[in-house]
């Protein structure tokens, strides 16, 4: 059942080990089928390299196994939070990729110094609060989940594909899986970028909003005129 | 038509790839044909490793492409602009690699500590001022090719084949598509090592005028005794 | 004699090298038969892509050569030391990986700053006392696996997989040569990403211990729920 | 004429390349044959990956082309003053590996911080003068080799295989190009290490003499103990 479904979430899970974004079995991805409702995961603990589409697992939306023989990733009550508050998106990241890490840990959002930031994220991208001891005790994927829904109260998960849990690391996301695959590698690239750029001089200002806008809008939306078509996937 | 330099141009952007110049699609060279005034640019947004020599886009002095079925890099405007105000150029790269785009997004020059440095290029590698609202707003990418030429006023794209635009990232340019890029892997390098050198000693002298000068000339000009021959391509 | 013993442990070795752990030959990995109470090590000086199965050797609890022709690492005297107040060990791993080896210098704990490191360590990862004059030049290997015993006087090994010698570098271990190599590569990770944490933010706070304890009881222990099993190797 | 002596110094030179000290044609490795008082050396500007042991110099001791129909290396007459100077070596290297040459540009000498200098360098690795504008515009590769001689009037470069030119980047040497190239890859490692060590804490005082010179002697002189043999190539 949803073999491509499977299989283009197979394929981001391993992109995701092949751009270097996870080491070990740090990080997972994800897609949905929005007509039948049912997310394919990453099975816990399992070597990027040595998983196959057929590892890949089905859930519903309360995450019960649908089909596959492994245990769906540890972090899928997460995602399933995020299929639920964000109608507009198909593929969800998660990993513990390097400059997006820092941030997070410093519990600090990531400023937008450049275009390549623009590009891709309308905006610093956001850090959720830390969780709090009831909430890790209680059901902390799923919790892990609220913070962030809690978060983008104001913000648009469609402008802003990107979030970093304070403490923890980021989640990303997209249209499709191999978007969200794309979306974290430019997290990572504007991550390290905003660190380095900090580090030379504390002092420098965000870009100015009519360049953020421009460049956004280059790219996204209905006046992009970015790549080859205006339909992305 | 012009399928050597096509075929320049396709490499010249493989190697941008190759040599980690780019991640994703963030980066594109170009190269043109003087006798014809014809440009050969990368296609927008396709990925470096699916790229055909066929893919090139053919333009002409305006913009209008001339050969090619998909649509040329959305930088066209600021590559044209610096073939017209440069005349002794054949390659213009422009890439987001990581330590030259820190500089940028600084709004900073890149000081010449060392005699890498003082290989490729003759001085500071100068940054543009940012670009005003109505300069965004109305054409942004041919007012890109502007700031750059107006930085220019009094140096020589020869002895300096390297930019900063501020916020942005760097243009590099080169006799050949190939040596753009040579140049630009010159720029990350001397960027990773000026940032470094910064942040170990913040006082840190520019390297003395007569290093410089001579380092440049063993290179570069009529006296070069570097390498096999004068004459470089 | 111990086929698959020295199987695993020439496989660690080789991964170390693979997963970018060691440089020339700064490193090497050794594992447990608890019934013959033997050890199989490293040669001392060998490159890890030249050597094979058959060149690792066999020593006893004294460091005596049992089987093989080359010499054992010169710090079989600290890997012993180890294997002997640790009895619940079954493999380590001596490196001089980059970020790890940096707070060795430093003398300092890596401090938990993240999710990512409370997946693996329970707690800040502890630093020995420097050696002494007298240590150094009686028995140095040996007195070096003493100041990591004296180190873990209140520590459990088990939960606290890792330890900085002063000056010098990491060593880690496992239940066997496989899971010491992973522990080493988490180790290098969360070490580059606490130095750059607190690069970022000096004062960023460590992880609150109810984060902490859910992260490691998570992987660890007889409440773990990540990955396929409960009984790892 | 002394195939096994291009041969060596064709690979010393390919593994720079492959083991990432250079880019683009920036460093180059010699050898000699102190016998014949010849020296073999790199072509200058030509491709790693495309050099062949028959495009290696030979030169004399004055730099004059003994066979070869390549032009030798600028660097030439900076290796023969150093082979002149220093009876006990075989091989040298020149880089613009980035740490090494951080330290360079900085004009500061690399601090010994750990073991892993230690190991390889018995002290901190020492930085030349700045050359004066006299000796840049007279004969400028012969007077680096002359600095780096004047910087060496009481140190044994047995002991201390590497010298940071200042301004430029590293020379190092060994007592065969191949050892000379491994001392290249430590230098690296222990210049990183040192710059984010003193970067975690910048009053880390250096190594113990104590430890320095017991690390030092497990690995060169008559009482070694580490590696196969005593006697190395």
């Amino acid at each position: 059942m949803l073999d491509k479904l499977r299989r283009d979430v197979w394929k981001a899970n391993r992109d995701l080990a092949r751009r270097g974004l996870v080491v070990l079995t740090f990080g997972n991805a994800s897609g949905i089928d929005r007509k039948r409702g049912l997310v394919a995961i990453k099975p816990s603990g399992v070597e990027y390299d040595e998983m196959k589409p057929a590892d890949i697992v089905l859930v519903d939306p309360r995450g019960r196994v649908v089909e596959g023989k492994l245990r769906p990733s540890s972090d899928t009550p997460t995602h399933l939070a995020l299929y639920r508050a964000f109608p507009g998106i198909g593929g969800i990241v998660h990993a513990h990729s390097p400059a997006a890490t820092i941030f997070a840990q410093a519990r600090r959002p990531i400023p937008c110094l450049g275009t390549t930031h623009a590009d891709h994220f309308a905006g610093p991208v956001p850090v959720t609060r830390m969780l709090r001891k009831a909430e890790v005790e209680a059901d902390y994927e799923a919790e892990t989940g609220k913070v962030i829904v809690e978060r983008f109260a104001k913000l648009d998960p469609g402008a802003m594909p990107a979030v970093l849990v304070a403490g923890h690391g980021p989640f990303v996301w997209g249209r499709t899986p191999d978007e969200a695959v794309r979306n974290a590698v430019a997290l990572e690239l504007v991550a390290s970028l905003a660190l380095a750029t900090r580090h030379l001089d504390p002092r420098v200002p965000e870009l100015p909003a009519y360049i953020l806008s421009k460049h956004h809008k280059r790219k996204h939306g209905p006046k992009a005129y970015y790549g080859q078509t205006k339909e992305k996937p």
